[in-house]
């Protein structure tokens, strides 16, 4: 089933529009899990079994796993092996910002869609969407594209004007022209960035859009629902990090998750 | 030691600007490496025993690696391992473009300079240079930051005009800006791209350049030298992969590697 048809289907089934991001860090997991031998794994089951029925996607950053390696790639690769295994309605996400060229980009594209089988990936623009083929070559599987992050510095490149038109708007447009057909093209908008994600609604139609930065980023939510909703009440990957898999750092983590993710989605929902 | 303090010892001890690429793609390997336990571990070594008088580096790109999972990220790992026990002298790039916000580049910084131990790191900057601290923090090693890439598409973006000036030469002016007394800080440059190479070196002095697109891309190498030597007649890292790694598919594989990099040496020297 492609990235965009199995969205539509869990936003539905679970009326969620969460998307729980997995960055689990290590040094940030609870005390219970030092001795364990597969720490990230097994954290991570931890929490997707708290909350597979109150999200819309789960979206690992590898920067987490990488970080340690081949040990921590084979923790991520379990992670995503469990959540297909025991819960395959809900998409992964792999947030892994990759950009190269070509032949290198079937590298990262089998990284992603291959070894770890995940439903979509995020990639980064600066290259030219020419360059992102390998990516959207592969049928189904969600293309995320960088279009304006979240953090203070996005201003210094995606704000600049060429004839007036801020780059990410820019960037917006090329991808609609080259992949605007491809129902599992998508961008990633920061929350942080309301206004910008407003513009960007006007120009793409019913897009899905990736939006991180809500929670510990500080990002609003009615602001980010009421400036980037699309036409069908829907298009949008809200994602939560940290604010919830380290809502507690006791023994209590996986509750507590449980309990972050449906304030968030409720919240959510009420502006919807 | 500091990468630009190494970088400086290896291009005088072996008089040579060339990098040679391990882009290792399983797939591309002699038939020899077909049974073998570590097959791009065993390729690389047999690479870089058979080059490493005649080259300034060596730059693996993880994306050929990554794409076998837990695997080659081992292999990558142990070919890191093989160069500085048996070569010390020559500097590591790894060759990740990675750029994502402020605490998921730790992660990334861990991966390239804890986990790798590698001397430098090519990034991406559309998050903005400020997005890149976890990396600009690690004293003394080497952070590239992509400013002109050596791909048609490149000009998609990189090239648009703010007030005249297009953005790849903004990217370079806030490098300038914010790293420009760092010597470990800089920038990559396509190759093919010779006349956006000469604009670049007016704007940033004497800092260096790694430059791919030499060799399979097309670039030229009189061109490239001409157009991107600094005032100390050095200040480039020249790559060539596949042309070098890949010039045989037969047993000779070393042997007409170690040619095509003497070849690249002469042909780089007999320009500056």
């Amino acid at each position: 089933m492609s990235f965009h048809d199995k969205y539509e289907y869990i936003i539905s089934k679970n009326n969620s529009l969460v998307c729980v991001g997995l960055d689990s860090d290590i040094t940030k997991l609870p005390d219970i899990f030092k001795q364990n031998e597969n720490p990230q794994f097994e954290f991570n089951k931890a929490i997707v079994d708290a909350t597979n029925d109150l999200v819309s996607s789960y979206k690992p950053n590898p920067a987490f796993y990488e970080a340690r390696g081949a040990k921590g790639i084979k923790e991520l690769k379990m992670t995503c092996d469990y959540i297909k295994g025991i819960y395959p309605d809900v998409p992964i996400i792999i947030d892994a910002k990759r950009g190269d060229i070509g032949n290198t980009n079937e590298g990262y594209a089998s990284y992603v869609f291959d070894y770890y089988d995940a439903d979509a990936i995020t990639v980064m623009p600066y290259m030219g969407i020419e360059s992102l083929s390998s990516f959207f070559n592969r049928a189904g599987r969600g293309v995320i594209v960088g279009c304006h992050s979240s953090n203070s510095g996005a201003k210094e490149f995606q704000e600049l004007k060429i004839d007036e038109k801020p780059l990410y708007q820019y960037v917006a447009e090329e991808i609609m022209k080259q992949h605007g057909d491809n129902p599992n093209a998508m961008m990633f908008m920061g929350a942080t960035y309301p206004e910008q994600l407003t513009e960007i609604r006007k120009i793409v139609g019913d897009m899905t859009f990736l939006v991180p930065g809500i929670g510990s980023q500080g990002g609003d939510v009615e602001k980010t629902i009421k400036s980037g909703l699309n036409s069908k009440n829907a298009g949008l990957i809200i994602n939560s990090s940290r604010s919830i898999i380290f809502a507690s750092s006791g023994n209590d983590f996986a509750e507590k998750a449980r309990e972050e993710t449906e304030k968030l989605r409720v919240q959510i929902n009420q502006y919807r």
